[in-house]
């Protein structure tokens, strides 16, 4: 019975070429990234299945090369570890949010040296994730770079630590100063007015699309990022995909006309990632029930995380 | 400027032949059906969009006359009057349950003598109702009819009262009893065995669908529900659309293949209306954003409530 | 270069065992039945594709044997002769209707003993099409059987010859006389009370789907087709396809669940074909933009129409 | 019960910051734009549900704050009024079409102050609306800025005054002169030789999307309406959505590849709302029925029409 | 970080009471059924994605439980070992057949005493199973009980083995007799003259469905395999899941109106499998890239299969 | 019955103004441009129904005209001839790879002075196509110009004369050296390593889509093309369609994020026209099956081939 053979496990395996076969569980040895999933989204104030897209971003590994052919670049030296995902409450959202705050404590403190990079989930979860960071380094200031088409800065009083409050939670909270949180990306008419005012009065560095195209969005993105890192002691990264044009993402229910291209999200990265002061990322609101029958928009999500990785790499050659 | 007219609004108007024109608002003047929703389907344990159902299923009323032609009978007296929605907060699943639960209690009391209806949302708003109407008449012994490919009997202590669980909140709550639930359209391999140990030991009265088919779903639902009058004070209700088969009802993520078919829902809702027992009703798990292109479900939604109320004005009549 | 060839026509081919391959266009030799498409859908009330289903229907016929199993038996020497589409104008829809009925009378008048067989198109076409064979037979009385979810008794002088007014304008006009209208297929809750009530004025015969069920749907429709045999001199079939259930007709409209079956109406059609007092027939308001993507709507509009072929195959046998 | 709450009106609210709260009915009190719609598309050469497009605009209103981030600017002070839709013929399009050009006459000649917004339907809509303005203003010399991947000059003799031809048509009827056509965004092969040959007779100014781009085609816009309306006395925008490209646009069933992105549109409408000479747009052409999923055009379209009414407020301020 | 865990894998587990829990690789251990996949679709005529319904097949098995609530039966005590699929050849069809008739034929030998089932991939790889198991058992004289709604009798002299030609295959080859293949499920339009004139030539046992419903289908099949038992020494049962209908399986290209319930394949299955004659089966056509978005037609297809199963276990309580 | 018309064949007429009426099938008369198709996909390493992309290519000709008015150039005076589909067999896909070698032998003997354009099929037909244009010119030095996201230099050793290793047949059987083949379009992480070493080791010229942007890719593709040109005898372009961005290309199933856009492959087409080397090109990977509602992929397919044409009528009239 020499051609029989178990199905291929759809997203991992020992050994080759592929992202699939790159990628390991978190063990003992060292990581240069420690990648985490927060399969999160009732916390979102419309519908949303962002809580499978990381198992859907894992799953879409085999269709990835660890070879960047842009750069000429292996990315197999580069050990990313996955630590799975952390187990989500049925019902209790907020014992869901502390469970992903203690999880993030746990990882930066542990693996201080690696890149931490969490996988959404709506965008709940950044607000859990640096307030465990903070726990993790008290005496630090934490920067934020935000790519997104929103603000997030809706009123936890009013909603709960819903998707739209991650920063205002943050700020409100005294876990990062407005000042120190970087938008680019806002463009259009999706920031009601007062949001806008709030975001004005904590000092928030709100950078429009159109804006950031003068120069070029990923020059732009160095151009706040360095700016940031002046003043920071280390910077926490934030992608909403929303930030994505919708007809690049169809995936993200949030997306909209006038938002970001796919290749300046990727350029945007691929320098994010070569910066020191950036140590954590997350990538969230990609809800894999809505992509296109192409899954164009998962694809798009493991591309651009690639390209952090790639920026990561490049920057340790140098 | 004779010819411009402001667009109708999309669900309800002011006369006329069709359902969106005969339902009014709930107010002073007396109902025989007091309807309310109960948008909330975080609490679903995968995935669900059954928090958009409320609004849907009015959106669908224009689509419908209020003239029912199989019985020669025109609807349109029967006073059904809108309640509205129940507010339902954004991140606080216990609260949201605790609404419902409240306004059933003060709706079921302030309208002792109408039938009430809630359109779910997911299956966890039945346990809510189902206290409520308790805590209205506490004294009342109540029985519960359930149309459902599930047994609903999953653990709350594990998932917190998730859609998974009302049967079992209600029994290990003391609010019903075992022995008075009666479900009928289970079928297939979608209750885990020791699920159905639960059930027998609590007393669960458990008709499969093929068993139903042998006197006919309709009849055998009759007969069930005449078995449960004689031992309780009032019946309630719940529709788990569920029940359907999936090809006839693809907007509902829990249905399954050898369910119910609309025909039976419909023959089986037409007798249970004319039932004096019967005093609440919920049709829940329907989510509108799975639905086919068709909306066949909502549809198909709108179709069993009028059956239900078909049934209602017949008992009247006689 | 032997092994090219010119791609198949898509919807006609010289000879051979599918249905592309046995209807001919129509030519000077005999004509069992005369086909004609209507491909107007701009008459509809709401928006509406059905002037696409003459091309689909035709373009299925590839998929379909001219050899009967159920049976046993060879359709193809039965002459069905294809007159091609009537040309439609693009803005002026009384001038198309014109052409229909224009092109009907001559065509039931240059093919008498044939068969006529129109696909439409919407529901407009149906009161067209009769005044055109009254026109060529002024002194015959003509029944209409009709297979409809709805009594498309709505009123011409407000809406104009629209899709949903054809048998009123029939009687209205004095084409047909309500008594010799039969309609069976009605349902639930798709026509409003005051369109009954004319229907019930005019004598119309309604019979709904569930008391046609009690006898069987193609027997019931036998015993109605030679009670209106008995008074009339020809009989016209209109077969609005929503009178199939929303789950198997997803590319009509206005179907709706609690239809019938694809079964009861093959096995009605297999009846209705075998009758002499049967003439004309028209298959109508079938949207191949909305069928799913199985083409499952489409794929049971040819169906139908080849159970009538074989029901007028058997009347020849006997 | 004072959770209850009846649900809100899906296109429409009393305040707050987004666009249903800020545009109110027509009334007596003076309007910066007026905004009406024309629900047609039965002129429509193929199948188009553009009919549905008035409505589905405005139920996406409440997705769009009345902030424009990119501008810092606040729109809640010009004061959009919605005068409703010009009540269609279901049957008769010459009748629907007298209508839209009697309300355009009546409403131009009552707000003679403000901008007049149609929202189509198909592109016929835009002849009419043309004859509204220039019976309302005979004397005044009318431009015509057209978006458009066609011509629209075929010929109404052949088709009636279908969607197809509203160029042509009043060229041909003395309303317009040709060389007061300016067509920006033609490209490819979607225009017939001899419709290329008229517009050239007629001296329509055709620039190609490649032509408008070596300037950048808001700038090209800008330009061309500068040259314009030196030898006008007003000018009609009408923007068909056909010319954006057919990735951004897949809900216009006109749409092509090689098309607009949606920022040139956009950066456009921006630059035409802030000339003063233009005084009327249309956006015709959008088929809700066609939208992908993320209803992605219909938000485009809004975005769009927001960003003409940013021009004029900014034209405003100036 | 005790919430972490790895991501549950697709579609195998350790334990539990759901059928990925269940059924476990083929190991040394006694095995009641011997699950294998043939992954290939290559050789279908029309383009077939029913290569990859083995692993989708297996995915699905998570969502259903391994007890049996109709006939209130534990099926974890049958075991069930997947022997994984077949590796085929990416560009040679022929040698892929060979495969797949060597391991058949290796399976059927060393798991004698077991059932084995054929998860496909197209109906071309019954042909190759078949004549493996003759190889296995030389003398013994086989019969097929086929459920289809073609007879797949194409020449494959004309085709090469091509999914149409199964059964002639297996015929001219000698390895079955036509008289010893029963189908039913036959009906409509779907089967040239010829080839009925072949089946006819051979032997072959036609039943069309009108003719099998008028004993029940399942009666109806149990009466023809008894008849074959009689003359045969086994019998190898295929499913073409074509033969049901298109509304309940839009993920099988080739199915047609007018076919099969599930519930009539479902209880035809479960007397199927109490068949002591019956010792092998394949599930072919079902092809999961044409499914609706509910995924209805591969639950279908894994509902049908523990419907066998129960009817395996059934015959051993005897 | 004057208004009768046969319905339109729906992908070639006798005469006008659009593509469908201009391309003639090839006869005894002077060609331009001979045209066939290889609908195979059979061969390809994961599901395709690019074996249907010949007829849908061919269908969509009526959307076009024939006139570009972005060059204001009338095409129809280039002779396009319609060699049709070369007949593929239904399971021999090496008999089917040789009738594609062997027509190309013949059609580029036939016709040297004409190009000749393929329409596949997957990437496999092109090592066909190129081995017959060297069979027909044995002592003429090929060049080949791939826009591509893959090198397709898989084993043929491992997979056969799969889609995934055309390239590499052609060089490792010494059809073409691995210098003479330039690859524009590559970028991301979809080829492995090793694949990238043999390129490297042959010699392949690659050009990275970053890379090609910074001079304008459509100029990026001149200066190779011409550096290509100057040590070869002819050329050979291969369009795989999977070089498109997979949000302007859904039907291609493996086109990716970060893609070229419709815009850059249309302008290098209009060049790659224009340059006398180039003799031959083909277009594959091209699935409709899997294309938008709006079939924007198939559409982008017509309008490339079209600029190329137009790029050929330039170049005469040079």
């Amino acid at each position: 019975m020499k051609h029989l053979q178990q199905p291929e496990l759809s997203w991992r395996a020992a050994s080759g070429d592929f992202v699939h076969q790159w990628v390991k569980p978190l063990g003992e040895d060292a990581a240069d990234m420690v990648l985490y999933g927060a399969p999160l989204s009732r916390s979102s104030i419309s519908v949303s299945g962002a809580s499978l897209y990381p198992l859907e971003f894992r799953k879409m590994w085999k269709g990835f090369s660890s070879y960047n052919l842009d750069e000429d670049l292996d990315l197999s030296g580069y050990a990313v570890r996955d630590a799975g995902d952390i187990a989500m409450h049925t019902t209790d959202i907020l014992l869901s949010h502390e469970r992903i705050e203690e999880t993030t404590r746990e990882l930066v403190s542990a693996f201080d040296t690696a890149t931490t990079c969490l996988i959404g989930g709506d965008h709940s979860v950044t607000a859990c994730a640096v307030r465990g960071v903070k726990r993790a380094f008290p005496t630090e200031r934490i920067g934020i770079l935000q790519l997104d088409t929103h603000l997030d800065v809706r009123d936890p009083v009013e909603l709960g630590p819903a998707n739209g409050t991650p920063i205002r939670q943050l700020i409100d909270g005294g876990t990062v100063r407005g000042e120190d949180v970087v938008n680019i990306g806002l463009h259009g008419y999706f920031n009601a007015k007062p949001l806008v005012a709030y975001a004005r009065e904590q000092g928030i560095r709100m950078v429009t699309l159109r804006k950031a195209r003068e120069l070029g969005v990923a020059q732009c993105v160095m151009n706040k990022l360095s700016l940031l890192a002046e003043k920071v002691d280390r910077v926490y990264v934030t992608i909403d995909m929303d930030v994505l044009d919708i007809a690049v993402a169809p995936g993200v229910p949030a997306s909209t006309p006038g938002g970001m291209s796919a290749e300046e999200l990727f350029q945007s990265l691929l320098r994010i990632g070569q910066h020191n002061a950036v140590r954590h990322i997350d990538f969230v609101c990609l809800d894999p029930t809505r992509d296109a029958a192409s899954n164009a928009t998962v694809k798009t999500g493991v591309y651009a995380w690639l390209e952090f990785i790639t920026g990561r790499v490049l920057r340790e050659k140098l």
